[in-house]
């Protein structure tokens, strides 16, 4: 099993690569991707040794060779195909940010109650009625679904998901889904994130004052 | 020092409250939260137990009492403003997506470098020129920063925000920001996400095929 961090870092990682050769550069060095990705060079090395790519002695890592590795490791030989359900702000939002990301992922079908999308599409994908989602995941074989709907109706939504065959939820609904055996569950929950900042900038505002460290405020 | 997790637990209780009470119900138990938000009963009366809070014996908990006290908890008596720097399909969604959400805390200025976007309002919110950043969070006493810019864009914007006074950076940008001291970061990376999820629902998929249990693709 590997861990759920390390996947994290090596996508992180291929995005900092991506623009290292956009930028001309052939080679890179482990302290150099560490120092981009905020994470120690011993760490960025166990990453790239679990992939099974080696570096050139005193010459770094083949950028290219590297990001070939991880897209290798990330991305399967076949096609994932993604669903998304709720074509709200943060539904359009998604499919605009996600769409043409990867070579060989993407969101194939979208879904919403409202028959004024239904029919549309939006980044490119087809947004199907609620109603179809069953008979559209299962024939185009989606293994994963985003959640973007209400609170309310994220329950149902992931039930028919996962139903249809989805193996993986990308949750954006503010509830915890049940996690049914075999299916990956990740939940972003976006009001809970600022809540979060908004407590802890609190937090630093007192130790600054405390410290005596700027603070007009 | 509070926990992180704790933060977002109270957060998501905190909504899971309000629409209990538009239910109409007035008490809650401690297993019937618990059921809701996906932790254990034992979890949720240790985090009602660090808000000084008590339950009737046997009667559970006072839903609007409880409310209440996870308000006072999470937020301040002032208010706490913030700003958004990026007003592309995400930034308008988020912008959309907090718009109205918080009594004591709300995103007053959005920033972006388009002149098309400068002088519009999104969902509320009126939109400025980067260049008016230092000033406008400066005047407006912002101290939260949420960072929905591309990424080459990100790290400037974080020093920007820093240096005009906020305390707290909810970064969207897939980088990882150098934390400067007392400033609390946190990041959202969509496309990790989104990544992970897809990685390891082929990692369900395999177990399920192995297991026997479904898998017809």
């Amino acid at each position: 099993m590997v861990p759920e961090k390390t996947i994290e870092r090596l996508s992180l990682y291929r995005r900092i690569l991506l623009q290292v050769r956009a930028e001309g550069a052939a080679m890179i060095f482990s302290h150099q991707l560490a120092a981009m990705a905020r994470v120690n060079a011993a760490q960025v090395r166990r990453d790239i040794m679990q992939l099974g790519c080696v570096g050139v002695p005193n010459g770094g890592y083949d950028a290219g060779d590297l990001l070939d590795s991880i897209d290798e490791f990330l991305y399967p030989p076949t096609f994932q195909k993604v669903a998304l359900v709720g074509v709200g702000n943060l539904g359009r939002a998604l499919l605009a940010h996600f769409a043409g990301r990867w070579r060989r992922l993407s969101v194939r079908a979208a879904f919403d109650k409202d028959p004024a999308k239904v029919g549309r599409e939006f980044s490119g994908c087809p947004c199907h009625a609620v109603e179809a989602l069953p008979r559209v995941v299962s024939e185009l074989g989606i293994s994963i679904g985003i959640i973007a709907t209400p609170a309310a109706q994220a329950e149902n939504v992931a039930e028919l998901l996962c139903d249809a065959g989805v193996r993986g939820l990308l949750n954006f609904a503010p509830v915890r889904l049940p996690g049914p055996t075999h299916v990956y569950i990740e939940n972003v929950d976006l009001t809970s994130a600022l809540d979060k900042v908004a407590f802890f900038a609190r937090q630093c505002e007192r130790e600054a004052l405390a410290s005596g460290a700027g603070g007009t405020r």
